[in-house]
């Protein structure tokens, strides 16, 4: 190691890194411990204030929300949305049974509220890095409380490890206004999900306002860059460095009520 | 450095580094020069493929973007909005004047379509981190152009030190649907902002759907993290470690267009 390796070191850093040796989680695994199975065989130690991203689909997949379209039976209102959709009307029943309201739709498009509380298209539902049956089309379904299933792996790991690390379970969403997903959290424990950062003082010495920063999905966006969304397969993303205060928090806290979405 | 870390440092990793030695950064600075001699003094060598994530407020500063309220006159529309919104109607008038057109508004706040294309609130305008003159009121606009911005930046450290790096430059926003603020690429260069990976195959050869990533907004979200907003100033951040595709976008590039923003 070289002077600048060495005083790159010692700067204000983050990291993340893609944990390996994650095998294709079947429905039933136990996703804690493949975790921790993988993180040993790679050489990771995992310390306090780490954080694990995770993304959705293997959450999903270990807690068996795959279903098989060939076993969906559709009612009248997921017919007539298909038709206007121009989606599979057995999708479309899954859809509107992850969701609390259809939000805006037209050929090709389906954007809801999700059940869980935020907006996104066809429910977070999709077919994309599901294995797919001879002749019929699985999908997966979000976890069915993805809070809850961030907390179950920050207590698996802190049983086992001894460590306070926190979880972020990541989704990829498209967004009102801009162009492109980014990742954002649609699960969290161990660490805030909003870091409320009002009444601190900024470099002048002039209070800061409305700075109420959206953190779990800062994560959620930097560990998408790592995890791609194709062929690669980086569904476990590590970030070591960050300094957050000691509260804990939901990935709910980042639904916006609707009476206070004025950006709408 | 014992096997953990050899190991640790061959996976597949991101990292994000706060650059140190920027100064306070006045108006009329080449903010080029000043970034090359921080990264000197810091013995960071800028790599190909690196990619600086600047915060919007030093580059607004250098660009001479600070406006004195008190030489602020105020129109009738100014006057009218700032009574709705309860908010200083010099600041108003700015606000007008960067913005295309008035999304919402209610007391305390006052959401618009920017010039620039994307929907923010008061335009980007604020008065944080910004030095007040005595007994007015000082505030930042946002950089006139900052996708030029980020390209003369990107230019003077390719014509300096013979490398080709990306620049973001990043700003924070509310958003629809989510509390809290997260970052955005409000200028790009040097990179795709958005990558567009529309028909690459995932892990089980199903052809991916919808998955135009905004890559340049992820980077922006990830920098948030270690820039902060308050006191600690880290207004540049250098990522290493992202294999992005040789091509070269814009932040405009990640605007909706309004007839396509079916999100709303």
């Amino acid at each position: 190691m070289h002077t600048e390796h060495g005083q790159l070191e010692t700067m204000n850093k983050l990291t993340f890194t893609a944990v390996p040796h994650i095998p294709h989680v079947q429905p039933g695994d136990d996703l804690a411990e493949l975790l921790l199975a993988a993180l040993d065989k790679s050489g990771i130690r995992l310390q306090n204030g780490d954080v694990l991203a995770i993304a959705q689909k293997i959450v999903s997949k270990a807690e068996g929300r795959l279903v098989n379209l060939g076993d969906v039976a559709f009612g009248a209102e997921a017919y007539r949305v298909g038709l206007e959709t121009h989606k599979d009307p057995r999708l479309v029943q899954l859809i509107l049974q992850e969701s609390a309201a259809i939000s805006r739709m037209k050929p090709g498009v389906l954007i809801v509220r999700h059940k869980l509380g935020f907006t996104s298209a066809n429910a977070g539902i999709d077919r994309s890095n599901v294995a797919q049956a001879a002749g019929e089309g699985t999908v997966l379904l979000l976890p069915a409380d993805p809070d809850g299933s961030a907390e179950r792996i920050r207590v698996a790991i802190a049983a086992r490890l001894d460590v306070a690390v926190g979880v972020v379970i990541t989704d990829s969403h498209g967004r009102p206004f801009r162009l492109g997903t980014v990742g954002v959290a649609i699960g969290v424990a161990g660490i805030p999900a909003l870091w409320d950062r009002r009444g601190e003082d900024d470099l002048y010495g002039y209070e800061l306002q409305h700075t109420e920063v959206a953190v779990a999905d800062e994560i959620a966006a930097a560990a998408g860059l790592l995890m791609g969304q194709g062929a690669e397969g980086a569904p476990v993303v590590l970030l070591r460095g960050l300094h957050l205060p000691p509260r804990w928090g939901k990935a709910a806290d980042l639904n916006r009520p609707e009476e206070k979405d004025l950006y709408r």
